[in-house]
């Protein structure tokens, strides 16, 4: 029997039934492809800590021992691994183009005692052969970056996609993973946000449309069933 | 002064002080560019007419009416216009490849008696000169389509989006026009969809990080300083 | 033993012992992958027809000829196959921004004796279930269209590429699908050129850079090596 | 009167004549766009000197000594600069998926006595303000990076390309911004090659369909008019 959804307590009902197929469609299995790979989104310090002025440790610390959980899996596995943070310098003094359009008042003045933001989280640090995508002040892993062809490189059909925030960097990197055709799973305790109601409506809508989101458990589940095969 | 925004009744506050500027930035103005283009997605009968199943007349109409005088006005200014559909033919049968990884079970089977839902509602009827950008079943007017070639083109900087539905289409044309560094403008009159929820929570996530959702009143005033100018 | 280059009677020695691995590298046989699908390039009438201003029938027809052999074979093993040409409706009257750049003072008047110019030549002719990708003005047919998505989804390793023209559409389409980390192979016999040597340049270009330039032969003991294992 | 072209002494008549407007269209002035970017591609070590195994000191110094002359030029009139090189840390170890589809046998072991190849030489380095896009091993400066997006938020209409190598880099790039619909120039003595023949051909077949390849006197000249406007 499948895990119950993260957003059962919010969504109404007739925002539910105004889909065809309805709450019947919310409770289906995993359906996915044999070739998976794993993209862990911002799972920085800049995110992940309320230190830091974009993050919150309250749902973000969580988020990285699940995500420790499903890399060590992952790793086990054999999966092609790819994380996502901005640039390759911690220190980078972004430039207008680089930053954009950005409705922030972006980065404020960050305490000179903490360490830069912009840097992986100890518990989930990258390995010699795992690739780092720089993704600069964008919030989707593919936008302006080489991630379609690396897993075109690497074989793929599944992308399994991870981290924070579930209503920025995750739903756009989910959105163009599923764009691109590739079959997509958010196991949900690996994704986090600062506010509640997004990261509830934000997997509503996903789940609704373009991919499956999964407990944790379901999703080591398909994963074993799959590299098993 | 600012007018209201449509997710007032919805988002709590802790949601909105999740966001280091919060509460203040929600009642920010319109900050854009001097040279807008017009792209209006998925206004099909497909979408606003309960008729067909992803249809959702009580929000659609109304959103078709406000699109009308967007429209009007866009023509009279001489502003780049652009309109995107699905297929260039109405009666297309779709491939398994078109078709993708959607979770929903695809187009349900509509009454013989009914048009065909891919085409543009009468009352926004592209002119000559004006580009329909046929995007297949993908959620972005961007993807797999040459529309930010044709912006690019134009020498436009900024991009109004409006359409159907709020959670879908227009949030990810809206979310790669940001990508692609334009300046965004959403007039909420002129977006709908069929889950409230959704459409409410859409919007705020979109004005907290990527662009402006203004009432279609401020967005025509911006329009006419910005053209007279 | 491999089958000669058709730049051999062109290229200097110099030119090609500037490569590191030279001449040497030239001879290699074909290795690519094991999911092929073939993506044929604009064989309309406008490009293989001297009729038509942009054409040139002393090496298109010849080229429709060795593209048919190939087709039948594709077909017989079930590649996935895909065909470009520009618009959806022949008689399409293409805006500036769908024009572009182009330094040609665009598609010259023609006989109106003639019938439009955009059209797959009868030979070629997609069948149901093959995708026709309409790439517009553009040269690459990934440049502003899903074809990438489609190979994903068709969980392909390899393109073949054939078409007109070898320096314009066929160099720009083999290029892209090279840059997105796919195998490709170009079957010289099925490519042309109005210019000879812009046709054998590019050729060795690319096989020296990008990708395999062989024989319709060699191409097609691949494919039966390939499909049979 | 126009520069003459550096492919005058190789391209046979009839190459020139299959195209419509034949030998008069070679000698047009440059038409090009009023808000001008600068791109200069991969003039880094590995490419400009022949220290290296993919270098050629006889073209590339000479080209070194051109750009700087160009980038002096375009800094004094405020230009937005762009440059690409492969990597952010020259010491990168290359993952396979990195690496992609490459016929070439991947860099040779280069002596240990030299610096890194992947860093842009001392004559156009980069100041504060300007950007490195870094590419990887992809041949265009478009192809899996932000640099379209940059080129929107600068508000660009026209891209002027140099660089090395003709055949390679420099022909993907241009392509590219072609196809993103700016404007282009190649100042020719601005790019080198390797090949003579390829560089040759490659300038023919872009100006005789993409963009225009001039002097690097007429280039300065439309600059001058263009920013005094």
């Amino acid at each position: 029997m499948p895990a119950p959804k993260p957003w059962e307590d919010l969504i109404p009902t007739q925002d539910v039934t105004s889909f065809a197929s309805g709450a019947a469609a919310i409770a289906r299995p995993i359906t996915a492809g044999t070739r998976p790979a794993l993209v862990i989104v911002d799972m920085t310090l800049a995110f992940v800590d309320s230190a830091y002025p974009t993050g919150h440790s309250e749902t973000g610390w969580p988020a990285v021992a699940a995500n420790a959980t499903l890399l060590d899996a992952a790793r086990q596995m054999g999966l092609p691994i790819f994380f996502t943070q901005a640039y390759p310098d911690p220190y980078h003094v972004v430039t207008p183009a680089e930053r954009g359009r950005w409705k922030t008042q972006g980065a404020p003045p960050v305490s000179s005692d903490l360490p830069p933001g912009d840097v992986i989280v100890d518990q989930l640090t990258p390995q010699p052969g795992e690739i780092i995508i720089y993704k600069g002040a964008k919030p989707s892993g593919f936008f302006g970056t080489p991630l379609a062809s690396f897993l075109t490189f690497s074989g793929v059909d599944t992308v399994i996609v991870t981290g924070m925030t579930t209503s920025g960097c995750v739903r756009a990197t989910a959105l163009d993973a599923f764009q691109h055709n590739f079959h997509v799973i958010i196991p949900h305790e690996c994704a986090a946000d600062r506010s509640q109601i997004s990261h509830k409506v934000n997997l509503f809508d996903m789940h609704m449309k373009y991919l499956d989101v999964a407990s944790l458990e379901e999703t080591l589940a398909y994963l074993s069933a799959t590299t098993a095969a």
